[in-house]
């Protein structure tokens, strides 16, 4: 059994958006008990992560590296059609994940007690973005 | 087929232990002959990778590498709660990777030569790590 | 269904490699409808990355951006048996990705309007390169 869906978030600038519950939402209504789900992000400007859930602090702290080692308008980079956070988010996304496997068990992602699953936008503005959820056994 | 095992690991701090031949294990008793097995980690302050499985100074090197982008104690990080090496701990596990997948051929992980697979603890103090390993076709 | 191809890559040095069309050419040739694609490089001084494909400058930027914080004979390097790019291509691969997975829709992966699939070459001088494609559903 394999079941795939597509679903759209939309963000309103760089940050972290929690889809934890779509993602278990859509394991369920598949009905896979024991399996694998995996979720995938269409873009090369935004990335996903598992991150800790409880603290928001982490993800804020999370950008603040994120902004020393890949910051925006950097002299360094030649390519910035879109603005200085247009090198910045190539460099973030490729160093994150553009896609996540998680187990499932039971019906449901095993995330461990602490495990969120975060879209995490890198451009300064807001936009769309599109994700692809697979489930399957 | 898929056969979905866990198993825990004990690590003693900071550093890597390498799990190849437990992953090894779980594979060969799974009978599948062409496939893919997943390895996922249950946590966000400890990761996995794939690496150099010759020489231990390898891995020695990463840790400094890690040392110098994500220290711990680091000022800017406003999540401390754990001690200094809480948020050092979380940014190591979101630049590096929460599952690895690796065809299998023959019955077994088909590794490049000098490729382990690896858990990487980034905490201090030692703890139990959960791992969860699925093998399928 | 799931369908497993072996490709090599010859690099000619340090650099990004195109190879969205040697992945979906085998995607079509498994006739797999909807599912997913895996792609895995089997070295651990060469990786895997989406990254945008309109722009060359991109890539460009992302190896200046590696040369920043993961340079060659860094002096805190104790791993240099293979010279100066050793111990770097080994950092680059472990902060990047080892293995890729991609859904597939309508027999082809759905890749997003600038995801391209690259093979990352680390080291200075080039070679022959693994990768093995695994393709279900």
């Amino acid at each position: 059994m394999l079941i795939q869906e597509q679903i759209n978030v939309n963000t309103d600038g760089r940050g972290t958006y929690e889809v934890t519950s779509d993602v278990q939402q859509i394991v369920e209504s598949a009905a896979v008990e024991t399996g694998l789900c995996h979720v995938f992000i269409h873009h090369t400007s935004a990335s996903l992560i598992l991150c800790e859930n409880a603290d928001p602090s982490v993800r804020n702290d999370l950008e603040r590296f994120m902004a020393r080692i890949a910051p925006d308008g950097d002299p360094a980079y030649t390519h910035n059609n879109e603005g200085p956070d247009d090198m910045s988010a190539h460099i973030r996304t490729a160093i994150t994940q553009t896609g996540l496997m998680i187990p499932v068990k039971n019906g449901r992602c095993v995330l461990g007690t602490w495990q969120g699953v975060y879209l995490w936008e890198h451009k300064a503005r807001g936009r769309q973005r599109q994700l692809t959820i697979t489930v399957y056994n």
